[in-house]
């Protein structure tokens, strides 16, 4: 089917390309032009402006924003929407919060037109293995898209989870869990890598793979990277953290629920991004003065 | 190769029937009767005792002990020590502390008895996958068990990853991960069920597992769970523990390197197990006499 196709970053390409592969007629915008060109190698159609895209899609339309959360996601909207007639699709597969979907949702049900959240993982990985996608949506809008979903996921690798919202409430809580896993290997392969003996990480990973419990995708990662890097030489313990996270952690403390574990992984994240700590210097200070313990000065 | 085996319980016999498959010659031995003679039906030879066990294997022998940590692999060990001979391995396969693996290892030693700690992960879905397994021990005493290994593991799936010790060590590790990777998927699922919109467990966990990043061998079984009963209904929150998670934690400890998440998975656990938490009740009290906060009485 026919899209339209905003945000050729490190995910948009390739799905697109994946869109491609399939034979959908996908017309691509970027801000940067080179991706464009990129895109428009492999067999899409170029648009110099979103107000252009408009014009090349034939009503009703369907299009699909893969742009950074927040302001661009916004400025995006507001430059497309006086575009947009009755019927037309506009799809979020960022990562927004899932409140502000529900929100653009409702704005634009009063123009009688679909706001669509999908929430999509797979990360670098997407254009081999396939994204994996939740959706948030009514279901005959669902169903127009489906061809895409089916050419963007793998097998049993997409779903349309709820109303408008759930998809990136899904996709929220699903990257909260993934910080809580990345947080209890590395944990234990530092308990391992400080070990009276000398264990080789990578081939522990392996075995691991290969029938251990804690099997997964990202173990397989994290076995590739202790292939090639056993000690991860050059790479700071310094974490980002770009929204989900967080938001899982907000969504608990609003429903009144507790997640310790979500929660102090993203705390750890923080941590590792101060060069200093103040609570530390709070500790250190005050053991002195209440044991007469030594601090370390400067 | 022959082979005695000590202990016919939920992976003991699983493993015993996948050495059989692989027509090694199996000695097996068990408390309970009926698990040997299960065992006897399916190709191994029963042993009335562990003497008889003895008596029975050809010097060198090699034993296998699938026992209960503690004092059941203390009491084995002291039973079967006085029949055994130079050059004769024991090999411990279940969860026993790396470093009681360490002393008993140098105490046979000294009678030229090779002991053997194998790390072992797969549960009840050994049989059909393959244990996974991690082994510590001198290099030509693992070479001499390697066959059993290989039938035992799926291909790839098991590892020497050092000396005495080393074995046991990995999988600690492995199962310290294992509370963190259950606790963040638990507390995920518990946002989700809260959350006001009617999601779909079983369809969450399955879209997941189906490209997304935090697809594991637990998902999939979290997946299963939810497809039988979607709301864990006739469960309790009642989660035990049993000696690897802790141990875990103490290892961080000792080697001063924080592992929060891991530590705080198996409190989780301890706050699941009591009925009521003194500390709870220290905070609503204390909260009542700074800021005449209602308390809940009985």
């Amino acid at each position: 089917m026919q899209i339209g196709f905003i945000g050729l970053g490190k995910m948009g390409a390739n799905m697109v390309e994946r869109l491609l592969r399939d034979k959908h007629e996908v017309v691509v915008f970027d801000v940067n032009k080179i991706t464009v060109q990129e895109s428009k190698s492999k067999g899409a159609t170029g648009a110099m402006s979103l107000v252009e895209m408009a014009k090349t899609l034939k009503p009703p339309r369907a299009i699909w924003m893969m742009v950074p959360v927040g302001p661009p996601v916004q400025r995006t909207i507001d430059t497309l929407l006086p575009q947009l007639s009755e019927g037309d699709i506009l799809i979020d597969g960022g990562n927004s919060f899932y409140k502000d979907s529900v929100r653009r949702a409702n704005q634009m049900k009063e123009k009688e037109i679909h706001y669509v959240d999908v929430g999509t993982s797979g990360g670098v990985w997407g254009l081999k293995e396939g994204f994996c996608m939740m959706i948030g949506a009514e279901e005959d809008v669902f169903r127009r898209l489906e061809p895409l979903f089916k050419s963007l996921a793998p097998e049993n690798g997409y779903a349309r989870v709820g109303k408008s919202g759930a998809g990136h409430l899904t996709k929220m809580v699903h990257n909260g869990i993934e910080y809580g896993l990345m947080e209890a290997y590395a944990e234990g392969f530092e308990i391992l890598s400080a070990s009276d003996y000398d264990l080789n990480l990578y081939q522990i990973a392996r075995v691991w793979n290969h029938g251990g419990v804690v099997r997964s995708w990202l173990l397989e990662l994290i076995e590739g990277m202790f292939r090639i890097n056993p000690r991860l030489e050059n790479i700071r313990d310094y974490v980002e953290d770009s929204g989900m996270g967080r938001w899982s952690v907000l969504e608990a403390a609003e429903k009144n629920i507790p997640a310790p574990v979500i929660t102090l992984s993203l705390q750890t994240r923080f941590r590792s991004r101060q060069e200093e700590s103040f609570a530390g210097k709070v500790l250190a200070a005050l053991r002195h003065e209440f044991g007469g313990h030594s601090v370390k000065t400067k």
